[in-house]
């Protein structure tokens, strides 16, 4: 079912599927390493995915698997996911080898892994080295055994795998699990509870039987999401909107509980209404997506506001400082947009992976690709010490996110265009270039810190489609020299017809700073706002205040408008945002946390008054410099507020 | 030891403590059930206790203790804490018959219940259902055990027991489990990690010390903070901070970790370093009170701002919604302010005690008295139905509060004074009376709804003290009809000097309405504030809006000063605060929570604009009525804000 040249990109519709837009293949496209894009790709292929590889050794992943074979006595190390980490290793792996073809030492070690599962997977097709190094029954627990979440990752693998290097053997580890799965929980199972306490097989039952034209994968997908909603896993610690048990998958309206497994979950849901041309399930997905982005979405894309459950929260509890915005809960969000996008066809699900992949997504690494945030607040106080209890770790004992960070990185470039010879769209625009049969476009831009994009074409293309962003007024359009009209259609795109042959097309995106001013119900950002140019958000970091001036006594006087700066070589670039500011020192305040209006003496009197530039960098760059306090939202001074 | 006529009091210290007041015995003052404190007391003793002993038997507390005898098969239910529900609750059974000489069937359950205890009991004296019922050796988890937490909820209840009734059965079990842990964790015992991962055993076994004079319960608890610090109790789920064993106790700053276990040490600590006159103690005690009260304690006097670990926070992290602030908590503040204060009488010690009565605990518990919140958040938004999620329960799986509101408000009358028949101190407003030794003092009052607090005295009193409360500007003070000198001491207290025989003193504290403004780091209040008049904070509810106006809308003017209203039947009187409002909708904004201030439609456009008059009722009584959306801290018209 490879159904055009290259490698068949993640989430690729079937040919019957309801969808206005048909992806690339995943290697049409090649992000330039000398601009943001394709640098990521690069520290991501050359740090990161060696450093997760190493750690798949170090926590006991590996050896998880290799007790297996004769040596029960070595303990069971990690989360009983811990599986999943190698699974979206090994996708990651792939991705990098259809990439680039280059020899690396990871593909003797893909074979290595893929052996040693094909030969640890139990004669039923059972693998997950928990249950059967405890010599357990599978599916007992449906609530927390997350059986089903691997397979969903080991099928994942299993297609990237085939489709990238043509090695069927992982493949056909997953297609025993999955038959197995089929059998014991598809569509003819009798048990009510037949679905996983952990979302992600669903979308991956869709790849699989996109990838093999197998429809009992599309039918157990389908039937677990129907299933779903019946409270039959029960619950503890946690309620069923928790596992978004408490309500059928049709009748949600509130994406609710904890993030990563709703999103997945709304990924899988996608991908079965494409499959099936199914009504009740885009309704839903309508209304979660609405919910989700339109009153429980962070400014940098991030979802998830509760620590206690890792859950949404309610509508717009959007807390900067306990923000939870899981780095998986990002990726997620990006995955199911992608879905939406293709579906649909409208920019502002382009603009929902643009806004997470540069922020909430992007601050998920370290500049040198080796450290990771699992958790993405908003904001980080500094201790009594001066220093931020908050930092990138190696490693993680729940290690979802690296690996997850790992693969999405290698395939990034499936995501940025889809059409075909004759008519390409850009969804995330990145220097680079997109080669589709005869058509060639080369991109070169310096987005996301500049915002002209200019295209260079060849070939047989007649249309040229460019998101306009939708934080972007006053775009502009050239075609071979000649100003054309860019305002954007419904679906915010701009488009360009052209003839066979050779054309140059600039976009031009205006990028002044914008000051954004929370929705007036978000209570935790009241008073306060954020600074972002283009779809980048940005944060004042301690690293950037004179010493002895400390975070927290920071307004931003906004009768000064922010302004583009310079980027920060040791923030591998990019650019900063410069603004004016008034320091309000608290020195002579009474020590209590509520303070009669009558009675309160003015502040910053005296006491380091007066005022201050400030510099705003990237919140993807955050917490690579010296430890210290970071907030995206800027308390706004009181005595100078906007007129 | 019992050192004053009629029953002791808690935590009254020693001959030879470092205090600077002294208790009176428990049954001193008499609280008039018809006004405030007096009617809480009698809904406790009629509801709230009788409640409290049912769920004993139904949540199975009483069947853990009874299968030790030979009942083996029955399953042990509830936290391996739960012994200490039917402690306390024979705490407050205790200071129940010893205030009111009344036969209550209780009694008789009082004493099954000692008869049971002591015939479980193990022959070398260990206690405890949890451990026993498994067959387990004690000593084993110091970390989660909860052993000695136990230990001291049964010393306090042995205590108790024969200070209210004289019956020393159970005191006798209590010390034979005392005296084993003195043997095995007292000061001469190997174990470095021999205390408990919960403190509460700590202060009482200086109870106990108290109560026997025996020296071995006072070096123990002095050895197990000595101990602490080590980190030798181990992690996970949660760093050693949570259990304050991150630094020496006498190294302790910041008030951080769980917050109950914080609050409870703390009070131990206070016990042991008045009673060893131990002066890093009180350094550490003066600084953790600082930062508690300064930096972490919400409005409401409630401490404890992250569900995840039920843990502080950070300093001035006080989200209003997802604030913890267990009862507890509240609790555990009340009485460690308690022993600060008889050891310094320092009146910010009693300020503190009665803004969380009157506040946090207060709102613990229905008007009913039977049901609770563990957890008090200060504002709950409503769910998309209108109505909110929260509301109080009969009872809890994690069933602490319960029992620890029904012992507090039995003993409250212990807390409202301190002296002697020559000199009292009125510490808590309350109306009700004052017997000591010859002297009598009537105290009439309406307060915390009204400021007047008349004291008519007879006897060979010499000196009545006052505390002027923080929250007062400007009180008077009358003696005999005669205006005298109503500013407070350094200590916070107006001293009025009688000759024996009969007098009038009339304590006038005005009430105004006071608009609080949030502390400026704050970051989760800003643009907000709270009203409060005399102690007692108010909030807005759902209920007293209109229909269709969401409270989310609300905003305050406050250029109309808020002002006093009668109270509300249904809510058992007190006091409302009428303030003007406007409501600002929200209906044509743009589906985002971020939105560009250059592009913003201003608020209320044509959708329910216009002013609204607001009642706000006490925090203490709200969701009594229809579930709904609450709020302390309200927002601040942004068009009308303050000159």
């Amino acid at each position: 079912m490879v159904r055009t040249h290259g490698v068949c990109a993640p989430a690729s519709p079937s040919a019957v599927a309801a969808h206005r837009l048909t992806p690339l293949p995943l290697t049409a496209v090649a992000l330039d390493p000398s601009h943001e894009l394709g640098a990521w790709q690069q520290v991501n292929r050359e740090h990161t995915l060696p450093h997760v590889i190493e750690h798949l050794e170090s926590t006991g992943v590996l050896d998880n698997l290799r007790r297996l074979e004769g040596a029960p006595e070595v303990p069971f190390r990690g989360p009983v996911f811990a599986d999943s980490d190698l699974y979206k290793t090994l996708e990651a792996i792939a991705w990098e080898e259809a990439r680039v073809p280059e020899e690396r030492p990871w593909a003797a070690f893909a074979r290595e892994c893929v052996a040693l599962l094909a030969r640890v997977q139990r004669d039923d097709g059972y693998l997950g080295s928990a249950i059967q190094g405890r010599g357990g029954e599978p599916w007992q627990d449906m609530r927390w055994g997350h059986e089903l979440y691997l397979l969903g990752h080991l099928i994942q693998a299993g297609v990237a795998r085939e489709r990238a290097t043509g090695a069927g053997d992982l493949l056909r580890v997953a297609r025993r699990f999955a038959d197995l799965a089929v059998d014991a929980l598809g569509p003819d199972s009798a048990r009510t509870d037949a679905y996983g306490g952990h979302p992600e097989v669903e979308t991956a039952l869709v790849e699989l039987f996109r990838h093999t034209g197998e429809h009992a994968y599309l039918r157990t997908a389908a039937a677990m999401l129907d299933r779903r909603g019946s409270g039959a896993l029960g619950s503890g610690p946690f309620e069923p909107a928790y596992f978004q048990d408490h309500v059928a998958v049709r009748g949600a309206r509130e994406a609710t509980g904890h993030a990563v497994r709703q999103l997945y979950l709304a990924a899988g849901m996608a991908d079965v209404a494409a499959e099936t041309d199914d009504a009740g399930l885009r309704t839903a997905l309508d209304a979660l997506w609405t919910s989700a982005h339109g009153t429980k979405e962070h400014v940098t894309g991030g979802m998830g506001s509760r620590h206690r459950d890792e859950s949404f929260g309610d509508p717009y509890e959007l807390p900067p400082d306990r923000a939870y915005a899981e780095t998986c809960a990002s990726i997620a969000s990006f995955q199911w947009n992608w879905r939406m996008l293709l579906a649909t066809g409208a920019s502002r699900h382009a603009d929902a992976m643009e806004r997470v992949l540069h922020n909430g997504i992007a601050a998920a690494v370290s500049v040198d690709g080796r450290r990771f945030f699992s958790v993405n607040p908003l904001q980080v106080r500094a201790g009594a010490d001066g220093t931020a209890a908050t930092s990138r770790r190696d490693w993680y004992a729940c290690a979802c996110c690296p690996p997850n960070l790992a693969r999405l990185v290698s395939s990034l470039g499936a995501y940025a265009a889809t059409g075909t010879e004759r008519q390409v769209a850009l969804h995330l625009f990145g220097a680079g270039t997109v080669r589709i049969g005869a058509t060639t476009l080369a991109v070169a831009t310096d987005y996301p810190w500049d915002g002209r994009v200019e295209v260079s074409t060849h070939g047989p293309l007649e249309e040229l489609a460019l998101r306009v962003p939708g934080w972007c007024r006053d775009a502009t359009l050239e075609v071979d020299g000649a100003a054309a009209p860019a305002a954007p259609g419904a679906d915010g795109y701009v488009r360009a017809p052209l003839a066979p042959g050779t054309h140059r097309i600039v976009l031009t995106l205006p990028m002044p700073v914008d000051v954004l001013d929370p929705h007036p119900r978000v209570d935790a950002l009241r008073g306060t706002v954020a600074l972002r140019r283009g779809p980048v958000v940005f944060c004042l970091e301690q690293a950037d205040l004179p010493p002895g001036v400390p975070l927290e006594d920071i307004r931003i006087d906004l009768r000064a408008a922010p302004r583009p700066g310079p980027g920060v070589a040791s923030l591998r670039a990019g650019a900063t945002v410069l603004a004016e500011g008034v320091v309000r020192g608290v020195d002579g305040l009474p020590a209590s946390t509520a303070l009669p209006r009558s009675s309160r003496p003015p502040l910053a009197s005296g006491m380091l008054p007066g005022r201050i530039a400030l510099r705003a960098i990237p919140y993807a760059r955050w917490a690579n410099r010296a430890g210290g306090a970071m907030r995206v939202w800027i308390p706004v001074d009181e005595e100078v507020a906007t007129p």
